[in-house]
């Protein structure tokens, strides 16, 4: 299959190096020419330009950028493909996009695929990143079935694990999981940098072990990745952080409470719950 | 130098291999007889007994057993022992021991070594458990000066680092780096747990990856700890929770208004200090 793909980062450039390991003819956009000759350069694509117009022959394009630009790309693809192109995106929020993209091409299907290094760029770009890794797909009801089948086909030849569900309920599940521990933890951060009493600031920073290193991770990560969450998946991550307000309000009340046998109740819970989430 | 060590768990079997490797003679005592048997063959001590008789001749003894049995043993230690014995313990929260168990005893210091694995128990005790992690001792004013002398050279025999402050500056510092932690993360699984939509709580169990893992972490934990930590340091803790609740609230309002910047800055701030707090 003609395979394009739009934006050679990461995610870009590692998908280009499984679909052409597994035969595909790979055509790749960039804004930079120079990231268009190393993605020829690593094997990540067969052809590569700055120019959209590349992309005329291709079944298939991937959409790669940034979330911000994921709209404007597509909006300057539609008058360079043939209608029956099947048009997705990688992009962590799908509700804002998915909407506004299947209004304007009817076989538009949002994606996200669950893989990620803490590195960025096509020089980070990795075989099998999408190995045993969910990839979600977000189709409505008017996307075309025959471009849900090929994307479905795809993932599966990356041996990725299609998931399929609403935006909607894509963007709250990321909100709880994956965008509120990052202001949960960067709250925490927060807190132990505003400790006023010296003495104890540097004891804090001086006896900080494990706990606080995994708890505080994500809240000390990229800033441009909080935004981005905070900005496109907005309304599901203020219900999150809403309904962990009211958890966390009710802990504290049994801590005042000296209520040892609800706090007990609360922790064997999570700690009952925790294994469920992870894999 | 004679060694006595009360409560022959994780801490204090380590702590006797150790000691025992550097040349001291070490004497246990457990509640159990098998303790004492299991410790006495991985070479944790030279004796071990159910007896704390048998700690009549030690000149340091170091008591490693849970927060509540510490001053009752220490109270049940002093008749015992001659008066110049020094006396310390390992217990994770300070102020509440160090006040009583000083007007107890003139030799007592509290102590904290900062370390620990996942295990507990006799079974889980590993030599080198001390080296290069910070050890704190609290002694206050009327503390004996040959007793902290006396324990502070043997913090450096384990290779341990030895730091001394006031036992409410080492809870205060605990608290925001160490319980604190336990609570915002057990919080973040209670709002994962009680999503009402299935679909969405489903798909959040499929795609909970690294970020939700690691800051879940010493939320899904032994809830005896929590309860331990809440139940003896519940005061500090109280204002860490407290404060941590502003800055998370802060947070909130800055998406709720959508101000960008702000965001953009308070994600900086806690980008830029997290690796303060990690070695």
């Amino acid at each position: 299959m003609n395979i394009g793909i739009v934006g050679l980062g990461l995610i870009g450039g590692s998908l280009g190096l499984d679909l052409r390991s597994l035969g595909h003819y790979v055509i790749g956009v960039s804004r930079r020419e120079s990231t268009c000759q190393k993605a020829i350069a690593i094997g990540s694509v067969d052809e590569a330009s700055v120019d959209l117009s590349i992309m005329a022959g291709t079944e298939l394009i991937v959409i790669c950028t940034p979330i911000a630009n994921i709209l404007p790309t597509l909006e300057q693809l539609i008058p360079q493909v043939s209608s029956n192109t099947v048009i997705t995106d990688v992009g962590s929020v799908k509700a804002p996009i998915v909407q506004k993209a299947s209004s304007l091409w009817n076989n538009f299907i949002g994606g996200h695929p669950m893989a990620g290094t803490a590195d960025s760029g096509i020089e980070a770009a990795v075989k099998n990143l999408f190995v045993k890794n969910p990839y979600v797909i977000t189709p409505i009801d008017t996307t075309n079935p025959t471009a849900i089948a090929l994307l479905e086909e795809i993932i599966k030849q990356l041996k990725a694990i299609p998931l399929r569900c609403y935006p909607k309920t894509h963007d709250k599940a990321v909100s709880s999981i994956s965008h509120l521990p990052v202001m949960v933890s960067a709250s925490l951060i927060k807190t132990c940098i505003l400790e006023a009493d010296t003495d104890v600031a540097q004891l804090s920073k001086n006896l900080a072990s494990s706990g606080f290193r995994d708890t505080s991770r994500v809240g000390g990560g990229n800033p441009e990745l909080g935004i981005m969450m905070a900005k496109y998946n907005r309304q599901a991550l203020l219900e999150s952080l809403q309904s962990y307000q009211h958890n966390l309000e009710e802990l504290i009340n049994l801590v005042e409470k000296e209520d040892w046998e609800q706090i007990d109740e609360y922790l064997q819970v999570t700690k009952k719950a925790r294994p469920l989430f992870i894999k």
